[in-house]
């Protein structure tokens, strides 16, 4: 019987045009899966939780395959790191139950969004924030990152011509974080729509911006209009950092 | 008369030769020259406080040329920083005294080597960091970096076949910082012979394995002997952190 294995994955996005494999251009499941083919023969599926999009990062990113490979479970993540490119590492590898699926079976994500808040880019680290040259009013950003949590309608915060089936989520954890000059934005919630922490993200800027008041928040969740929100931020910005199971089911610990 | 404008400069150096100009690959320093041709149609020597190798960055980088344009002092940043490549960012530009010397009145360069210690490598940020995969005895390597500490003569710890006239430097801060599974070495000294930093980071490393002992750096100091130091360590890692100055001479504040 097939082994399943799980990964969890730290990948640069800057270089793919996303998580999923796609025609014309690289992706990050594209290179395990042929990492996986050089190692054990077999075509495999490498199913992932969160599907980033071109230029997403990812420090948690968790996926699934299954195999008939003799490899110990636990030594899949140095076999596939060293057939691999260097912008993506497998951090773990081990066996877990058959019926895991890393997509099905995620209760929660948490992603971060990172900027810096200055005249001039950043030279270092430049692929991993969104520079915004402006100062924010970072005490409207947080008013209104509050306002996120709990569960709402967010069809008004999906990239436009989406067609999910609900587009009802709950938001968990909403917070922002100011390192001068860095501002981070964590987010946790049990699923996000397509472009959806991006353009809470864009939302929140033009609130720091004074384009968008905080008394409107409400009225943005309400409309379901994707007009009134604020642009989708930019994708180099954005990491999924972790993503959540029930710990009953999986080794996968703390809701922190 | 000219115009004396010192530049503080960060840049992410992985796609240079180093700051200085040289026939076989980009450097900072050109970049900076060509970028002000273009700007104010002179031929201009930008001088460094910091001749970094290659694969070095710097986030306070020094330095100061001469100009008989009329772009007001503190606009070159902003419209050196339209013509210059994004990993070369400049964040500050005013006018100083004419007698200022970017690297002869330097009092002191803080550089920061940054290492991630874990199994697999860095996918984010992996430019900026050298991979150690094994444990370190960081204690250890905490009472080594206290003996760099105070004027030695660092021949040692110098690249061979240097002729520096003097290899006599004094280290005002040496210290390690460990954020799992980040290690940060800072060091501040007066100045620095070629690879001194990078020479010390590999002994300390050296000393972190067990391959030398913490009682064996003081003879490594005396012998002059760099066959005795530790292994050379990658480019990669190392940042010029910040340029001290004389506070009565220039407006750079705190040596903290």
């Amino acid at each position: 019987m097939k082994k399943n294995i799980r990964l969890i994955i730290e990948y640069d996005g800057s270089n793919y045009g996303g998580w999923q494999r796609q025609c014309n251009s690289p992706s990050i499941q594209q290179e395990l899966e042929e990492g996986l083919f050089k190692l054990t023969g077999e075509e495999t599926l490498v199913q992932g939780a969160g599907r980033t999009d071109s230029g997403v990062h990812a420090r948690g990113q968790v996926a699934n395959f299954f195999t008939n490979s003799s490899i110990p479970s636990h030594r899949f993540s140095l076999a596939l790191n060293s057939v691999i490119p260097r912008d993506i590492r497998v951090v773990d590898s081990r066996e877990v139950s058959p019926d895991f699926h890393s997509r099905f079976w995620a209760k929660a994500r948490h992603y971060r969004y990172a900027m810096v808040i200055r005249p001039y880019g950043l030279a270092i680290g430049r692929d991993y924030y969104y520079h915004i040259p402006v100062q924010l009013d970072i005490r409207s950003m947080e008013e209104a990152a509050e306002l996120f949590k709990g569960q709402h309608d967010f069809k008004a915060f999906q990239a436009a011509g989406s067609i999910a089936k609900s587009t009802t989520r709950t938001i968990h954890y909403s917070k922002l974080t100011w390192k001068d000059p860095y501002l981070y934005y964590d987010v946790v919630g049990n699923g996000f729509l397509y472009n959806m922490v991006r353009i809470m993200v864009g939302t929140l800027v033009h609130i720091g911006k004074g384009k968008i008041k905080v008394s409107h928040m409400e009225n943005i969740l309400n409309s379901g209009d994707r007009r009134l929100a604020g642009p989708t931020a930019p994708a180099q910005g954005l990491c999924l950092e972790k993503v959540y199971y029930d710990e009953d089911n999986l080794l996968i610990k703390s809701f922190n």
